[in-house]
């Protein structure tokens, strides 16, 4: 795995550039991202490019040894595109324009825009395409930061009615798909249809949905139209986008399938703070981030980084927090270590780099209290220091990423459509998918398994447990894949409850499962936040929330409520929650079925998590205290490469079984 | 009482309409609302009517033995309407205009809209007007739906300044009425008038009384044209209109001067969940509904259903409540027998109707998750034989429903012009006026009283009691009404402190009351949440809280806070409280003066209510278990008809006094 | 001192005004403020004037011995203004017009509505600059109230371009100050720069800043605009403005360099409801107000009593709470008495007068819920003997309101600017600036100390312990202030860690203040509202929370938390918080550092507060309960001029030493 870090030679005196260069060099860094909010640089105005100080810049930096990833500027125009064209900027879901004045003021749909983006972009790539310091190319940068995938502007409006009629091609078919025979709502052309804002009260969910998906799209296209240009003009140079953590707004495995490396961005305690995670855990881990957070995102994005079709992933970490960040509601500092710990944690997941975010913290504008490796005045910050160890840690350490992927037989299976429907029709405040998948991601962790994270119709036949905390429609590829594999899958509530076009499907549902168990929901109901259905397993009181389905079926349920209503199914190989479950729940009833099928679990000490390879095991101690190695993940006599069985507060060890 | 039920021949197969026709009869039902929703069906095209459809849907539900109750589509004018007329639209309290895509999508105020309007009612009004198996009409849908009462058009600001002119005639009249001297507001000329939105800080109470007043006389007359018309072209038809629950926006006793049967849509579960009940109330009970939501607004539509001038009351129920909804933040299930249970206790109310809706359940658009009779595969739902054992029970135990009303001993008064003012001037943040009603309201039924609820201004003369909770303004006819019963009168706080425009008496108040009772109200505080004015009464703590009205006057207080100031005052027929009684505090009181007035009272069960009649009393049980009526309701050897004297969970017993 | 009282004759019959003046005479009012919101009076239609009433009003008034205050009518332009004008109207942050219908519906930055309002005062200052009976003008009233302070109209932004222009002088020079080579924010001129609202996400800081300076400059140029006419034609009346509470939008100090007498609006009961004070005080002192609400605005007001370089400060009380006010949240009544303490406090703290708002309620608009001396009715409110009783009690028992200034030996230090650097870069949500500033001042003031608040930069010499909760930046002078005197300064966290224009400084920070203390900022975390930072301070656990400054440094740390991290570091005459010390915490510290310097301090009971002058003491009582003066604030055989040792509920004690 190698290091990097995000440098902004246009931010300090080139007379800097030189010093930094070196430093980078001997503390670790092999490769340095630059160039990805230049653009008022690169061209100070209209067709007046400036390319000196980035050619120098680059000379520097890869004269000293580093390695490059250049940006591309269109997530920051400069105010003089925005003034020249002011149709180029996207607008709310309240219809105000989204001004100039901080970053991603523009919409996916405006092709003056995309015109423009182009042009940079092809500058860039004919200027640097070639160039052998460079090793890739980061597109924009965080699509969709800042509630940015959905524009509700002219644009937006007549893109969406070009992509409907391309879609649905008669008027008749969008009616049909969207039902709008109910509140008169039918079309007698596409260019009748508005974006589904500011309407008196919920707009049609299909018409949702399309949006939706109409927005994630535009971001594939604009994506695919700098990777178009790239690739021509830079064929050897590995393209690279930084997605985010917690972001589901557009579909990341269709993005993928235009990059070489998924990269994301990783703030382990921005997001514990930000985020909706239990007030337990935000002050339980509130300066080390939640245990589950960069692990889950590693194997989310490990799966992006798969789409390209390769044998192995790859992926990457863009930036990766190394102390107090500006953005958060509340901003602690991490524990010491920590930095350290990131680092070695993206590698056993399989990271080709971990690259911090930023060298050097800016003095001035809107993140001028976001840490850096180094501070404002240069002096060396906190994580500066593990960065180094980590570096050293690494090369004395090798291991082989392919044996964590080969122990790895369980998979969990998400679906960025489940999200947006979702959030399109909760039906009750307690649903929220994202929770329930990193819950249902975290008790598998929590019991020592490797998890794989594999979009819905993605291939099951390597896994012995395939877990599916929802997916409110099936597709006929995922129905396929479920009845190929031979792995126990279990499966959440709401299950199948929807078609394509968020109608009810005539089977009643689970959609699609019927075949593989025999049970048909009849009715389902959002349950408030205070309410409990309890029920008994293995003779300890458990409990589900928020949600149940009430079924036909000539199954007894494996477990019930009081009044005896199903919470689990369960036939062969295949297990059915119709609630949700409580944590506790759900990890007795995933480890009695791993028992069952032979799969070894460990009970972990809270706050610890493991990554098992075939021959090397990574343990991760997220406690601010120490904790120790159960000994049925190490067994007597392990030999230790880095750390102990007795893990320091926010301690990292490996060893070889 | 007839059955009914909600049906959408547009969005089903005509294939598949005489089927369902037939199973309607054999469940039960005699009626069937239908075409509220359907102009882009009657209309697909400016001017291109298409009724062919809607003949023979009528045919074939009216020849399988079923009256027809057709509603006017002007809920949701066509795609095409909006796109020739965008200036019907109606514009939100930020300035926004509300778009096309659910419903609801127009102003009250556009002329061009009224106009269109009319022709399409006309239209139906003529082609159906005599159809034998229609029965009624229905106006328009839901009127103020989703906060659509109040419009900040150009269209409302012109129609306003006209209402304006022709309620004061002078400006000078409209600027005494408004005390337009206070904060230079002096006004000129009604054309200077703007809509009381987007001020610096709050309006003029006066102005925003009177666009209060203005939108609700809106509503009044948008459907006195539809009603005009239809009494001139289809003069032997019942017209309804079907008002929603917990909804204030507009004078529904104005409106219902104008409909031969008031109707309302109930939904106890959602309305639990949606509005401002209790905790304790939402937990317990949450798949039953509040015991009092149904029963209040029955009879407070019971009372709009009088105000045509008939002598007995006709209200029903046009959509009811049969499983769970899409549209509350929580929707869970009605318990097995709620369904039933509603249709008995909208019986034992008075209701001459009640209609469920709907027939079965849409697989698309909006309000896919919201249950009907049937499944939306065409399987029965819970609901379907709760509905077929109401019909059979209704048919073999018929009750006389003017019976309950003569044994109605209780009033409590209620004005939508008093919701408007403390909505404008609530002075408070625990000042609720909707919420001191349903207390009061509760409190008595908890008692095992009758309500009925009488408009400010009603007769009182049939009364033993009169509950006013509270009356801002006390208009002269209310003060005769109050002068002229028997009965004692009961009164909140904050009653009179306003006049017709919301100035100060000069009586300082409570005007128009210093008359029967000999107090004056010198200041008054509204009280923080967490603060309780504490006394005693009868030997126990009671207390008072959210305002605090301070009188000078020579009676000695009834009861006193620990300070010796009054929190009731009492002389002859009059108590008054001068602090918002906690609801123990409350039914204590209630409770004195029954026994006082010789009001027979009961100490019911929590969660049982009766509605008692002459000769017949029914009961109904809200609880999920069982109840027993107290034996000072049924005497000993009183004869069951339905249930017996332990009620099941969301039981119903009607026995024979 | 003078009590005054607001009136309103242009809302009364005229007829009334002869007997309202006699009854003010009579009941102790020296002092009648009149005229601010009567525009539309004076003017009723464009260039018609109508002073008539006018005349006559001041007339009568000053024939009843009354001096007059004329209130400049700029806060509320008439309909017919707005109507001719409409580009004279404010613009909210969501780009809303702010409409006609309550008052401050004017833009500081209109040229337009700047002459208009020239052109008022102008007439006003002509006709009545030299009445016998007129003291002074008010200049407009409540600048800022309702959030007008910062205006987002096109006026307001071609104003904005101006003021970067002239400040900036070259577009270089705004790109380094606002550090635009981050994001791509570079600018070619100023006629590109944008208010800094409705961006994608938060604006440069840079950026804000310089907007609420401009924002504040705006009121500053709009009040001298005023200010310059009324000297010029009525050059020996003073000038006042009416400032709020708790309002900070602009810099108090720099509009008092302009006005005679700084006055401001006391209501301490609806700010202690509508702000952010503590649960346990709102719920204790609900009736009475906070104890530290008035006279922290009493002390801040008084400083800005100094800014035109009188000797001694000249301030005001301009209105003073009666009874209940309309507009908070809850509007309980203040309890018997406090009407009368708040008039002496006004005096202890040095007013030259209080004036209570208003003479007599209103019986219409907005404020019609405001309780006044009379009632509407005309009959005596609460509060109408209380000043009676206070207008004796003053002329009875002279005070030297400079012995009171002559015993203060502690100062703290406000900022207008480190409240909005606050505001703009909270970087936690815990951290309140304003919060931080009441309890430090509320802690001094618990401890028995006079308090003078000093501006930033403004003289230290005289005190013996200056409290600087915190300061964002700090500026040359007030650096050469803190070294040049020998009191002991005490510094709250994040001091020094922001230059001017809200970089980081390259001294790391506490920036300014390493000369005076040897330590370094290495790096700040904001803490989350659940974590506290627990140490111990002579043998007493204490706790910090909100925000952590680490240091580096030599000195060894006066406390500690439990890891060993410094929370207050102190050499020779400085001390510094790295924390926000809890308020016991800080009680601990103050006392302790107070018995090192020798200034004397009193354990004083919980909510009564003292004002210590050299030969008399006043007492005054925030609990509804007694309370005695502790014996070391008032030796054996004090000498009571008002009250005694044992103070009554909300009770008064004034007494030679």
């Amino acid at each position: 795995m190698k290091l990097g870090c995000c440098y902004y030679p246009e931010q300090w005196d080139e007379t800097m550039w030189a010093q930094d260069a070196r430093l980078m060099g001997e503390v670790g860094i092999d490769i340095v991202r630059i160039g990805e909010f230049a653009w008022s640089f690169m061209e100070p105005s209209p067709g007046d490019y400036g390319w000196e100080w980035l050619d120098k810049a680059i000379d520097i930096l890869g004269d000293a040894g580093l390695k490059i990833i250049l940006g591309t500027p269109t997530a920051t125009p400069p105010k003089w595109l925005v003034d020249l064209y002011p149709e180029i900027l996207a607008f709310d879901e309240q219809g105000r324009g989204r001004g100039f004045g901080s970053r991603r003021h523009y919409c996916f749909s405006s092709k003056v825009y995309r015109r423009e983006a182009a042009r940079i972009v092809k500058q860039m790539a004919q200027r640097y395409g070639d160039n052998p310091h460079l090793i890739g190319w980061q597109t924009d940068n965080e699509y969709g930061c800042h509630d940015t995938v959905r524009s509700y502007s002219q644009n937006a409006k007549t893109a969406f009615r070009e992509w409907l009629s391309d879609r649905y091609e008669t008027i008749d078919a969008l009616n049909q798909a969207w039902g709008t025979s109910f509140w008169s709502q039918l079309y007698q052309n596409f260019d009748e249809i508005d974006l589904p804002n500011l309407t008196v009260t919920e707009a049609n969910p299909s018409h949702q949905l399309d949006f939706f998906r109409f927005s994630s799209d535009q971001v594939v296209s604009f994506n695919r139209m700098q990777t178009d240009i790239l690739r021509q003009a830079s064929p050897d140079k590995d393209i690279y986008h930084n997605f985010m953590g917690h972001f589901t707004q557009f579909d990341h495995f269709e993005v993928s399938k235009d990059i070489d490396v998924a990269s994301w961005d990783s703030y382990p305690l921005g997001f514990l703070d930000q985020e909706n995670y239990r007030d337990e855990d935000k002050h339980r881990f509130m300066r080390q981030g939640h245990p589950d957070f960069a692990g889950f995102h590693h194997d989310l994005y490990r799966a992006c980084g798969t789409m390209r079709g390769q044998k192995n992933a790859r992926f990457a970490v863009m930036e990766q927090q190394p102390g107090p960040v500006n953005w958060a509601p509340n901003n602690p500092a991490p524990l010491p270590g920590m930095a350290r710990l990131w680092g070695h944690e993206g590698r056993a997941h399989g990271a080709e780099m971990v690259s911090y975010f930023r060298w050097r913290q800016a003095p001035f504008a809107q993140e001028n209290l976001h840490a850096g490796l180094r501070r404002h005045d240069n002096s060396p910050a906190q994580a500066f220091e593990e960065v180094r160890q980590l570096a050293s840690e690494i090369k004395e350490n090798p291991v082989c990423p392919a044996s964590f992927q080969e122990a790895t037989k369980t998979a969990l299976v998400f679906s960025y459509e489940t999200q947006w429907m979702s959030q399109i029709k909760p039906q009750g405040r307690m649903w929220d998918y994202m929770q329930l998948i990193l819950d249902w991601y975290g008790t598998a962790r929590s019991l020592g398994l490797n998890v794989d994270i594999v979009p819905e119709g993605g291939s099951l036949d390597k896994y012995d447990l395939v877990l599916v905390p929802s997916l409110l429609h099936i597709t006929g590829q995922a129905i396929k894949a479920f009845e190929s594999t031979d792995a126990h899958l279990v499966f959440g509530p709401r299950c199948g409850m929807f078609t394509h076009n968020m109608h009810l499907p005539l089977s009643l549902g689970p959609d699609g499962l019927q075949a593989l168990l025999p049970l048909k929901v009849i009715h389902s109901e959002s349950l408030p936040s205070f309410h409990r259905e309890v029920g008994y397993f293995e003779g300890e009181e458990i409990y589900g929330y928020g949600w149940l389905d009430h079924v036909e079926t000539r199954l007894k349920p494996l477990v019930s409520n009081g009044a005896g209503k199903g919470l689990v199914f369960q036939e062969e190989n295949v297990s059915l929650f119709t609630t949700i479950p409580d944590t506790l729940f759900l990890r007795k009833l995933i480890d009695a079925i791993a028992q069952k099928i032979g799969l070894e679990t460990h009970n972990l000490p809270s706050g610890l998590r493991v990554r098992r390879g075939e021959k090397t095991v990574y343990g991760f101690n997220y406690n601010d205290g120490e904790v120790s190695m159960p000994s049925s993940v190490v067994k007597e006599g392990g030999d230790y490469l880095i750390g102990e069985a007795r893990l320091k507060a926010c301690g990292v060890s490996l060893f070889k079984k």
